[in-house]
């Protein structure tokens, strides 16, 4: 999948792409009915949520689910970051987010490559970050929510909080949140039809099999989940190869360390049974949980 | 303000209505205007959110502050609820809820008319309850969401949930709210456009200035407000005086005691200083402090 030079100038302008309905419901449901076998699992990549068993986070399922090992070589969505990075890709991060019916917790105001720099040493910001919605996305469970254009300031100033929520994040200051939504168009308006008119800030919205491409420095936050919905969602963050991260400070299952360009499968590729690797299949390596502090100790 | 057969047909149905802009710009902006000072007093009268200083309720400020004694009298406020409840009014119960930039919390489903018939023995639930925007309101800032039709199961089972947030709240099951939601036009769909069509859950959403009345067992709560814009409110409780409360669990500045009807104002008394009584004035009288676990033992 090409992108246009409109959606290229828009993604240069807003820092996200919008893909409404991009797999079919066919194909997203397949996906959905895979997750809650992963999130069952008693493994220390399905983190839950501080006040319940819910999962807020599975990670790495492409190295031990053949459903998300297809979609992460999907040409669907590789092909518009390929587009726009310009370069072979490899997966650097891996996500199933519950944000589940009633237990979905906040993501606070964050830059995800803020972290990728900080723990990871990415050298830049040539990493991209895609949501697909597994669920249907509404206003009233926990949409993802961008400050557009928010992208363009480069690394912010963060600080790691890890009371908030039960997964630690490096979080942008209130302050700053406040200067670049109002730089975006703060609060927005309402047309005279009582139709609130975006500002500052944006949801994108829409039926499961949906997709979001979205800036690696682009801010972005979502509420809680009161709803009787799930809101499952995979975000998968590609890197450039040649960007590859230098320190292998968080676990394997966390930040990748294989660097092996993404070959796509074909456009079906989640309908036909096509053979994937599953390198995870029996259970996490333990060279997977080993850290270093060090630039690329592990690897050497 | 009279409200027309289909207005009364629509309350009755769906349980609540919806007054976009019933309050000037200038009418809003003046009693959002006396908020700060309110919020700044360390008084008991001011509930804090669990994890900052910023303020989740403040009770009773009719009884101590000129512009919301005049808007607890307005003609434009009682004459929709009179219409309904076909009887005299008291204030039952008069908050102004912070919902703060960044800061405000949720809150979990609940009804009203649960608590105050198990608090304060209020005999039916011929009481109703206003929202006045302050701010505005939109997706973003945590607004009100109802489930349409759910006043119509009167009581529903509760518990007593004391940890979740700062202000205890008897709140709704979550089997029972799925089943509510459902009954209700569950997740709702897109349409061509891609714009979400409402289901079983509603949130109305507009310019500071608008009024929501909605019956007291319908079934409400708010998400956490993520946004760097406050969305203070202003929520009265009204009961038919002949329907008072009975017992005096709860302090008076959260349950009132006082049964004498509203006498209405003419309809520019938020522009104009109409003389009010301000018996707090000078602080919270010691016996509004009291309760009791008996019937009316403190008004004995």
């Amino acid at each position: 999948m090409k992108l246009t030079p409109e959606q290229v100038a828009q993604f240069d302008r807003d820092g996200y792409l919008f893909f409404p309905s991009l797999f079919t419901p066919e194909e997203s449901k397949l996906l959905n009915d895979a997750v809650p076998a992963l999130y069952e699992r008693r493994e220390v990549y399905n983190v839950r949520e501080k006040n319940s068993d819910a999962v807020r986070t599975n990670f790495a399922a492409h190295l031990y689910s053949a459903p998300f090992a297809r979609l992460a070589r999907h040409p669907r969505m590789v092909g518009p970051v390929q587009s726009l990075l310009g370069d072979k890709l490899y997966m650097h991060q891996f996500k199933i987010n519950g944000k589940m019916a009633f237990a979905g917790d906040v993501w606070q105001w964050h830059q995800d490559y803020g972290t990728w720099l900080n723990d990871d040493q990415m050298p830049d910001a040539r990493a991209m970050n895609i949501a697909i919605f597994l669920d249907d996305v509404t206003e009233f469970n926990g949409p993802l929510m961008f400050i557009p254009g928010s992208h363009k300031k480069g690394v912010v100033d963060a600080k790691h909080d890890v009371t908030t929520t039960s997964y630690p994040l490096w979080t942008v200051d209130n302050e700053l949140i406040r200067q670049l939504v109002e730089r975006a168009g703060g609060h927005g308006g309402f047309d005279a039809a009582g139709r609130h008119v975006d500002g500052g800030i944006v949801s994108p919205k829409g039926p499961a099999g949906s997709m979001i491409l979205f800036h690696s420095c682009l801010v972005h936050a979502s509420g809680s989940n009161l709803s009787p919905y799930d809101r499952v969602a995979v975000y998968l963050s590609l890197c450039a190869v040649s960007n590859h991260i230098r320190r292998f400070k968080r676990p394997e299952y966390i930040a990748h360390r294989d660097f092996t360009p993404i070959e796509c499968l074909p456009d079906d590729c989640l309908l036909k049974p096509y053979p994937v690797d599953l390198p995870w299949r029996d259970g996490v390596p333990a060279s997977a949980l080993q850290t270093s502090p060090d630039a690329m100790k592990i690897a050497a």
